[in-house]
């Protein structure tokens, strides 16, 4: 049986296939010849599988592309608070290639523009490195985003150096503005080298995954940017990454993306995928017409907007209480009970808080779930609570603080046995602190045995 | 027990308060005069819990806060494509008040944007409406979003209309620039009005769940605001919401948000709550001094940034086989399994391609699990295939497609049992069409019967 | 005998007339319906003489070109240093509608642009005058510059008053920004009728010529607009009068000029004359096509433009030593002579500069001329100095002052006739004062009367 | 005795000496440790006279006082269409460093801002000229205008090329856009020593008076730049030459005027004098602060604004009718009399035009001056007429062409002398001609020989 998602790709580029407005970037000849038919579209998992059609081993120089990752390498070499000092986060409302100094600071707005870029670009390695230096560094980094060593194209390098009049001119503004401290002409060779560096799509679908994924690379595994790098270029991406169509790309595609002058454009979807998508033909504002075309499809299709609330699932939590001695009703007295919560999926604030509202809400009865379950009476006793997180994806930060915050409150008058075969809660456990009248078990029959072991005996086992 | 939620709020307001810079708009006295020591911050989650501390409940008027909201009923209203040939989506660049008329367009750049905010007001209802019907309108939406009858503040409507003459020229500028068809009088008195409504930090908290929540307000479960305009609208705060420095806030605090002159600020992280804050000094840009740290402070603590990778968990994928019935290995030619794919968590693309991986992987190996699991053998027979839904919390469309797809290719030439007690699946069976050879049941139990009827005898009834 | 002038005008309006390109302003019914086939040249002198060729009687609105006349008025009735707290005097780079307000002041750029035509209205009369005293100033004024009763075009007005939104706009921001008092629809009425006023080439060019002769209309000789408004409005005319095309004008037909949307442009060469053209086509910067070609038909062949050297004429001055009495060389020891110094054209610093070298040279020798004229030798004696001002043209301020203080240096020490019979020297003679030993005289023959007087017998009085 | 001028130039130094705010420019230490007491004023006539006060030997670089001379030069070298094709004319309202690149032209805003500045000193000599064949060409050229040898300071040259960045940057950007054809850094190091060439203020006021002159250098009256550039560079420096304050100083000063940083300015009024002034204070717009209060004075105390109409003079027409035989009214019959047009002063268009007139008015009467001499009657018999030319200090080619008009008319049917000793009409006369029965004597006496040979007896001899 064949996967259906290459045929869903395929058929994505063969709609896209008909555009064929626009004209390839025209300024040096390298790009001036690209093949017009060449029509590629990539989507990379975080967990690494990489599905593409078209042209998707057809090499092209990464262009503006590389100009996200750099800024990541930046951050990483230089520390955010440093690079923030030469290169703003505003978006520009103006072309790639204005000047766009930010009044005030002198900061080019953002590092998507030219300008940023080369200012980025120069802060790579350290501020007196060379552009061997900084260029190998990048060249290596990119790579290991890519997952195997990418190559500059001498003659595409050749020709953008003999056209780079205008990058020099920001360079040299830059310099005069006190934005890069190096000399103009390597960081312009430099950021041309950068620019040179050849990829398929399905490098660059790896390449974004790698950003969707926090920073380490789906199959390598390897942190190749920091967390804090991640979240600083992604943001940079939503606000400015498409130039003075950010606003419009932000609310039609959704997705934090880059494109480049030879025809390429990723999309970078936090936590689920990267994509990449690859014709020559640019429209007016320098976009692939198809490239273009593709990421709406594949946007709508796949419901990639960031801001599609539908989109967005969250955690849920599931409360009840079961008697696990006394059987029927009629026995009265005898009867015990333990009250169960249970959080399922991936568990942020919101999950988090519904749990804390569930747990108040138990505790606050005189009697548990008396009013809802027949078969509870003000005779049933509840002898212990159990956290069960099996079903709990994960935990952020702020969640597993709250639930902490839960138990340990909880426990200072009631046994409490959490079930957390996968660890994801992390208790801090140890004989003086806070959890110190805490079970946690990995199995509901562990936790069955803790409870009898409180003095409960459990009979309705399947309860739990 | 007390909720730690709301001394978690106390602290953070606390946190803020010494900081005491800046002045309160001084544009109108009623403004001028505010008491600046009041603050405020509320959270309100997408099921309809709302916390908060300060003086929470202190109204004042909305202010520019109203933006979003309008913007969303000029959507509703009118269409987003005629939407969007009034107002355009990209930052400027701009401070609150400049004009930003879009070269070639002639839109105002955008909605947040005071000229952009007038457009938006001039579609509501109708081109032809009067200010009374646009504001009944107004007022009754964002009563029901704030989930209680708020009232427009008449002195600061009386006030601001003094003080309009900036926003009549840019009423002017937009008629004369086609963009409202109404009296521009008209426009800028029903814009004030929009402005003077009174609401405090719970009820923008509300409003603002109410968008991350996609449109229907967590507490009255109705739908006040469709999926596409709270897709347009979160978007559009995410690029513009901060004036000119958007750029820094979604880099620093990573929520889609929007302030208001006299002192409140929004935020809405979709799928997951609103939150609001209130103090009325503002800063050079005219944000809420203490605002934008309880702002700060609220996105560190609880990962709310958006573009925090670490923050966003997807699904998981488990798949195993099982021995159903023949026994010990020496005991080979007949026994039986049944293949098994589990399906957890927040299913999106990701994790259904992750579903689709699993099932190629399975069907292409000769035998089950072989190399993998030593209990089984040539000879074992694989009779059914079993997908289980029942810990999976939602399927998005592209997911749900997807698996369809699989389930409808492996049905071809195999039994397929589906475990889908929450019905999250949504097959379109039928006696005829593509999945009449699949079994869709609620339970484990029931899976075992109905395999038992494809001629398989179920044994190991714990293994499924 | 017939004017050749005329004829040349007649010659220079049909070279024009071919040039059929562009197009009647649209916005307004009454403008686009113009008939394009009308067209006119009128040019009036300083002392009122006036020729015009084509259809010089045909009535159009004023328009913009009422803008300078209005902003003289504004300086008359508020004072300069308070018209310019309200309005600028930098070119903006920008068309004739942009709002245009400078950074930090907070002033529309210049009074050429609407924001700032709009400003300067507002000052006429006084900041709390009503519409109709003002507009009844300004018909008031241009009809005494162009020397006729002139009326508003009620139909233009009631036109241009529907479509007066984008200059209710920059009325409303001029408000807001604190640069008009008055209430922002008055001053936009009142500014709109200003425009409306009707007028032809000849009414045009006799308002021109007003300012090219200092602000005396030249038939009625009364002084309209002060000398200091005069300077000021055409050196804003020379640096804003055409819009964004204002430097290319100046160096291409180098006249302050001013042009309107219905097809007029005036022009005034300072001292010399004023033109005016008409002509409903409109080039896209919105300057009357045929009105373009015939200025710069003008200028070029008449030697107008402001910054040909070529065509600026300065004083000169002729000295010499003429014997008086004593006959010839033989005779020495009682030849007698004086020394005469003859200004003759205009003169301004530079003639009086020159004349003050001759004079310094003169008495720097110890005897007269001795080395370039051999009818003088040592024993001649100089009994007077002669200062001839019968053709000198006008003088102005600086070099009456410096005259007058050669005069006074040298009758300290010698005899000074002065002949003047024009009065041009204006010597403040008295009996105590510094010149009370100057003679001024109206005629050479009372000269030598005076030298006669002073022991001096005038032998050759053709020499004088 | 000694020239009044010079302490009149003292006084207005003294007077500037008490305003010592500012700073010096300090971006290079060659100029920041300029000694800032230093200060001069200088005066240059256009006939070769200098007038100086203050430090008037102080040498400091011309820094962008070079641009309005280079700018000259590339016209000469080029062409100024060429010209026009690289470089724009409208103020920027800019800042000096501003790129300012003209939308759709590409080209620098005008010749005063740094980028049009260093593209008019790339069109030197050739485009594929040399950086010394370049700047020996203009050291040379204004070497020839200050009329000594002038030297580029090594120290300021080689300060000013290690901060050379901003213009480096400038450069690469006029590359990028079609606007230099030379190195980048070429053009930079050109320009730079260009600006590093040192002067005096006397250096400065004869460069000055040499533009003011028409482009002879007064004192050796050699022809540098032709009459084209000259009114195009006056041009230029009259809407650009002070930067975004352009339009401030043409109001206020009236002189095409250009500053530089290191605290000179120039101001040149055409036909009358160059001046120069010279104090390293700079206010926040780069101009010496001293230096422009030196102006305002300069301008304000000799009647310098190019736009007070009260400061030009033009030309007078006397015209009259004298009885040159005949006698008495009683012996009418066979009185003669000639009619005699008289024009004085500096001619151009105006003066001729009322010429013109004169003579439209004299022979529109079938009698002369019937109605305003009594002595004149009906029978007097006009026998000729006389143009007398002898105070006519010049004629500008339309004077000229309009005066022969009128002559070639009326001598169809009048006799015509023209009395013209300084041979300012030059009638092409010849055999064949318009002009064959037109007579042009050099003096009064030949004039009424001549007129006697018409068959007049010239009795009255004074009254012609």
């Amino acid at each position: 049986m064949k996967s259906p998602i290459p045929d869903y790709l395929r058929r994505v580029l063969e709609d896209a296939r008909p555009h064929d407005s626009g004209q390839p970037a025209s300024y040096i000849d390298v790009l001036a010849k690209a093949d017009t038919s060449r029509s590629a579209v990539a989507v990379a998992t975080v967990d690494g599988s990489v599905y593409s059609a078209g042209d998707d081993d057809v090499e092209f120089s990464i262009q503006s592309i590389s100009k996200p990752f750099v800024y990541a390498l930046a951050i990483q070499d230089q520390g955010l608070a440093h690079v923030l000092k030469r290169v703003g986060v505003e978006p520009s409302g103006d072309a790639f290639n204005r000047l766009s100094l930010e009044p005030g600071t002198n900061r080019p707005m953002n590092p998507m523009i030219n300008a940023g870029a080369v200012a980025a670009h120069a802060l790579v390695v350290s501020t007196n490195a060379t552009v061997d230096q900084r260029v190998d560094r990048i060249v290596q980094v990119l790579s290991g985003l890519a997952g195997r060593q990418l190559q500059v194209d001498e003659a595409v390098y050749a020709a953008e150096l003999k056209d780079a009049n205008r990058n020099m001119g920001l360079a040299y503004m830059l310099k005069a503005a006190g934005m890069i401290s190096c000399d103009p002409q390597e960081a312009v060779k430099g950021y041309i080298r950068q620019c040179s560096i050849n990829v398929n799509v399905r490098d660059l679908a790896m390449m974004a995954a790698t950003l969707s994924n926090g920073g380490v690379q789906p199959v390598s595994g390897k942190r190749i940017i920091s967390q804090e790098s991640v979240r600083q270029v992604l943001s940079v991406m939503t606000t400015c990454g498409m130039y003075n169509s950010s606003g419009d790309w932000i609310a039609s595609v959704g997705i934090p993306a880059k494109s480049g002058v030879s025809g390429g454009i990723i999309g970078a979807l936090p936590g689920q995928l990267g994509l990449a998508v690859f014709s020559p033909r640019l429209d007016e504002k320098g976009n692939s017409v198809r490239g273009v075309i593709m990421c709406k499809q594949l946007s709508h299709d796949m419901g990639f907007h960031m801001m599609d609330v539908s989109q967005i699932a969250g955690a849920s939590v599931r409360s009840w209480t079961a008697i696990i001695a006394g059987g029927s009703k009629q026995n009265s007295g005898c009867r015990q009970a333990v009250t169960v919560f249970e959080l399922r999926g991936a568990v942020r604030f919101a999950g988090a808080e519904r749990l804390t509202r569930a747990v108040m809400n138990e505790l606050e009865k005189s009697h548990p779930n008396i009013d809802t379950d027949p078969s509870l009476d003000e005779d049933t006793h509840v002898c212990a609570v159990i956290f069960s997180f099996r079903d709990t994806y994960s935990l952020n930060d702020v969640a597993r603080r709250l639930i902490h915050e839960n138990i340990r409150r909880l426990s200072l008058t009631m046994n409490v046995v959490i079930i957390d075969s996968a660890g994801v809660l992390r208790l801090p456990l140890n004989q003086e602190g806070d959890f110190r009248k805490v079970s946690v078990v990995s199995t509901e029959a562990e936790a069955r045995v803790q409870i009898g072991g409180m003095g409960c005996r459990v009979v309705n086992k399947d309860s739990l």
